[in-house]
């Protein structure tokens, strides 16, 4: 069973990275670029018996800091 | 208008950041855990009048690396 999991920065958590990429992209000549925020995007191939509950685990204490981060789970 | 961007590496590019995480996932045991690769998410907030041809040349020219790198547009 294939997953993508994605991880954000929360709403109002700073994120120098994607101003990093947005300054970039401004320097470029790319006009009217208003906010970049990056994320995490992480493939699991896991087995199919694998249970909704164990992989919100897997979310919780490795694949995201949910102090700071939410994450969504998409099954592919 | 909303954009996410989603970077996964070509098949075949040795990802030693997922594996790490699928060591560390195996680590905390957890089983069937096959594969992972990780991938970045970019969410960009761009003016409405952007181009397809703009997206795809920011794409191309900062956001992924096309030599190891595939990139997917999508519009929120």
């Amino acid at each position: 069973m294939k997953l993508r999991i994605f991880v954000t920065l929360k709403p109002g958590v700073l994120d120098p990275q994607g101003k990093a990429i947005g300054k970039a992209l401004q320097g470029l000549g790319f006009q009217g670029v208003n906010d970049v925020r990056q994320g995490k995007l992480i493939e699991l191939d896991v087995a199919d018996d694998t249970t909704d509950a164990a992989i919100d685990e897997m979310c919780r204490t490795l694949l995201a800091n949910t102090v700071i981060e939410n994450y969504r789970v998409e099954r592919a």
